[in-house]
């Protein structure tokens, strides 16, 4: 009897933003399928005898995506129910999409559990909207982190520039001057605010602003690090006329001072 | 002694994909302000005493956000502690960023607990993951329904079809042959994969799914409705590459037969 494979969000960091759902899936599993995405705290309370971290290999280096797509047809081939736990949701930049069609070509069930995205959750905690009525009737999010086998990006940075709407980039912190000069060069205004917010969610998390001028100097001076979401457009200004009441995370605090 | 505002995602409608900590705030909360989004399940499970619904007007016109913000603002100064619950993520196409605002402008302390957002779980129960490593680099969300008052869209079709990512339109069944049209005039392909999801996660989800060029053909077939989400670009291929072996929602078990 083959098992059902379970491709299950566990949100930006936060245990409490886990759904109910995926903490039933999690319960009910024989085994979980995870890498370090979901952070310390989430992977810290399930159980170590079926956790299988899928994240590093015993040489430090990453898994390629076929071991993992591998493992879950074995497992889920020998009956187990299994959970494969990834950070956010599984469907949004990460690789959920080949693992759902590696697991129908195999004929295994399986079923997509959504989580919270830290690309909207992120810039939320910091007090800003991805959407407003006023400010932004589209909001576009970009990865920071292509297929490197790729011989050109495929990422169109005029394009999304002309769209007018927010730009969310995720894992975007080490190309960020890379980004800022093609979005200026497509024309836009310097004075766009942008914010950054690193490990969103988790208990060191840290929020910096600017505009895009001057964020790649705020970045160095701030030293925001990978994980960190990038949010361009009008309203990253938002933040700074509600941080005072804002009560999300340890970097509200620090605000308030 | 002022109350904190909590501004609470619900999700796509499915109870268990409510979190955690949406629960234990609404659990905490003395009034629970609510429109109808959050659909009957989640609303049905709470409280009706600590209910208090600004969807509609007794007169039956919806309420204007002034209200709103008015009551969240009376409430908080009562000393209540307030849950204010949306469907999906607050900070999506959901006015949460003009209740953060009129919040800190009367000195309300308020903190965002963000959701599983439609725009993403949609696509995703019908088997459509929204980005793709070798499809799609970016994906766009857009809102169906701008502000009626504006005078001209704020949305570039053109610009968004030239980004080559995804495009997710929220709210956007009835004005599906607006912009079919004007993507198609944009040089979109008309054989880009298309796929419209109705209620997603609700106990009568809905999908169907055609081309640019079939898809206002296939909603009027098959008689999708809002609320209702459309998924634009080769992702929603994926969806007849995998939805025998999906176990998502009733849908599927059709598919299936």
């Amino acid at each position: 009897m083959t098992g059902t494979v379970y491709l299950v969000g566990s949100g930006p960091g936060d245990p409490e933003l886990l759904t109910v759902k995926a903490n039933r899936v999690i319960d009910e599993a024989d085994v979980v399928l995870h890498d370090k995405l979901p952070g310390p705290e989430i992977l810290g309370s399930i159980p170590e005898g079926k956790r299988e971290d899928v994240g590093k290999r015993a040489g430090g280096e990453w898994t390629p995506q076929e071991y993992t797509n591998k493992r879950l047809v074995e497992l889920a081939g020998e009956g187990n129910t299994v959970a494969r736990l990834k950070g956010g949701d599984p469907f949004v930049f990460g690789r959920g999409g080949e693992e759902a069609e590696h697991l129908a070509k195999h004929d295994i069930p399986f079923e997509y559990v959504p989580g919270v995205t830290s690309a909207i959750a992120g810039p939320g905690v910091a007090g800003i909207p991805v959407t407003h009525r006023n400010h932004a009737s589209s909001v576009s999010f970009i990865t920071g982190h292509e297929d490197p086998t790729k011989d050109e990006s495929a990422i169109d940075w005029g394009a999304l520039a002309e769209t007018g709407g927010t730009l969310v980039v995720l894992m975007g912190v080490g190309k960020l001057p890379m980004y800022v000069d093609e979005l200026l060069s497509a024309g836009m205004a310097s004075e766009t605010p942008v914010a950054l917010i690193e490990r969103a969610t988790w208990p060191d998390q840290q929020v910096a602003a600017g505009t895009l001028d001057t964020i790649v100097a705020v970045r160095d001076e701030e030293g925001i690090e990978p994980p960190a979401i990038t949010v361009i457009g009008d309203v990253a200004a938002t933040r700074g006329r509600v941080v005072e009441f804002l009560r999300n995370g340890p970097e509200s605090e620090v605000a308030r001072k």
